[in-house]
C-alpha cells in the first residue's frame, strides 16, 4: 500500500531542494524506468497504474490513475513512475576526455548533452553549480536513460579546473578552427552558457580556445550549445 | 492606424492554413525582425508597442501593449511583431549539398536544422509535406533569423528524389561509418523522422546509407535528429 507520506515525498521531489535533501529523483515512462533498472541504478520505489504493465516491474506498487497523476509532473502521465537514488559523486580520476559545462541553463540542452556524452563514450560530465539540475524532469525526459551511464557532478569549476593537469579546451566563437587544432588523447572540453558563452572566471583556466568554422555567407551568431557539443565530441572521437 | 481586420488577419496567422492562404508569417522580437528586414525579406507590416523602439523600424505601426498581446503567440510579448511575406519557391537547380527532411515533426528540431544549414552554408532545405511547417512560431523562435538565408521548400519527396542525378545519402543506424564514407562534392543528405527514421518510400531513393559511429558501452538507441544533422553537415564541410 502506498502511504500518504510516500505520495507527499514523491510530489516534493519536483523541487530541487527536496531532491538534494532526500538524494532521490523521479523518472516517468516504462522505457526510461526499464533502462535505469537495467543500468543498475538503485530504485527507491516504482509506481504503476492500471495502464502500466505491472508484471514487468518486480515489486512495483499498483496505484490508481488519480494517484499517479497526483505524483506525476506530466500533463498526461504514462502509467509508470520510478523514484531512484541519485548516484554518489563518482570517481574523478580522469582516464579520458571530460565535458565541463559552465552555466548551461536550458534543460533540453543539458539532456541532449548527456545523451551525446553517452553516445561518444564520455563517462564524466562536470557542471558548474549554476548549471540546470540534471534531475530536473525536463532534463530526464531528454536524456532517454543516458543519465544511468554518465557520471554527473556539480562542483566549483574554478577549484576543479585549478587542480587538473589535463589540457583544457574551451569552445569560443573566435578560437582556432577545430579542424586544424591538435586534439590531445585526453583532455577537458568546456562549453559555456547559451547567451554568454564561457565566463571570464572559467576562461582563465582554458589552455586552448577552439571554434567550429562557419561556411557561406551566414551571419548566424552562434550554434546552439548542444549542437556545438555534438560537433566537437565528434571531432574528438573521429581521430 | 491598425484596423480590426489587420488584427484579425495577424491572429489568423497562428494557423498554418491561413499562413498558406495569405502567404504571410509572423515573427516576434526586435532581433529577428531586424534580421529579416536586413536579409531583404519583404515585410507586410511591423507592429511595435510602447516598449518597442519604434524609431528603429521605418513605417512600423505603434500599437498598445494590449493589442500587441492580442496578436502575439507569446505569453510575454516582447514589443515587436513583424508580419512578412513568405519566400517564393526558390531556384531548385542544385549547385551544392541539399538537406532533405522526411517527416521531421518537432518544431525545435526543424529550427535547429535551419540554423545549422545557415551555419554550414547549405542554401536549400527540402522537406516532405508532413514535415512541421517552418513558419510555425516555435520553429521561427529557434531559427534566430536563419530562415531569411535558407530556401525552404515543401514537396513530394518521391517525385523530388526521383528526378535528381545527385548521390542521395541517408542517415541510418546501420549505415556505413561516415568517417570512412567517401562523401561527394555535392549531393543530397536525407534525415528521417524522430521516432521512425527514413520511411521505406523515401528509402528506395537512397544510394548510400551512412551512420555516425557510437563509442564506449553506450546503449543509447539513437542521436536526436538535429544533433545528427550537426555532425553530418560538419563531416560534409570539414573537407
Amino acid at each position: 500500500m502506498v502511504t500518504k507520506n510516500q505520495i507527499k515525498l514523491v510530489v516534493s521531489l519536483k523541487q530541487k531542494k527536496y531532491r538534494s535533501q532526500h538524494g532521490l529523483f523521479v523518472v516517468e515512462g516504462e522505457k526510461v524506468v526499464t533502462e535505469l533498472l537495467r543500468a543498475g541504478v538503485k530504485p527507491f520505489k516504482v509506481f504503476v497504474d492500471e495502464s502500466g504493465r505491472v508484471e514487468e516491474f518486480k515489486e512495483a506498487e499498483l496505484v490508481s490513475n488519480k494517484l499517479l497523476k497526483e505524483m506525476s509532473s506530466l500533463t498526461h502521465p504514462n502509467g509508470v513512475l520510478g523514484v531512484f537514488y541519485m548516484a554518489e559523486a563518482g570517481n574523478t580520476s580522469i582516464q579520458d576526455w571530460v565535458v565541463v559545462l559552465d552555466a548551461v541553463r536550458d534543460p533540453g540542452n543539458l539532456g541532449t548533452i548527456i545523451r551525446l556524452c553517452d553516445w561518444f563514450g564520455i563517462s564524466q560530465l562536470t557542471c558548474s553549480q549554476d548549471t540546470v539540475d540534471c534531475y530536473n524532469p525536463k532534463v530526464l525526459q531528454a536524456t532517454m536513460g543516458s543519465i544511468a551511464r554518465v557520471n554527473i557532478a556539480y562542483v566549483d569549476l574554478e577549484e576543479y579546473l585549478g587542480k587538473t593537469n589535463l589540457p583544457v579546451y574551451g569552445a569560443y566563437m573566435d578560437g582556432e578552427s577545430v579542424y586544424s587544432s591538435d586534439l590531445a588523447k585526453k583532455g577537458i572540453l568546456v562549453m559555456g552558457n547559451e547567451a554568454n558563452g564561457i565566463s571570464d572566471a572559467v576562461g582563465k583556466f582554458i589552455t586552448k580556445r577552439i571554434s567550429i568554422p562557419q561556411f557561406g555567407a551566414s551571419t548566424t551568431e552562434s550554434l546552439n550549445v548542444a549542437t556545438a557539443t555534438a560537433i566537437l565530441l565528434n571531432e574528438i572521437r573521429r581521430d
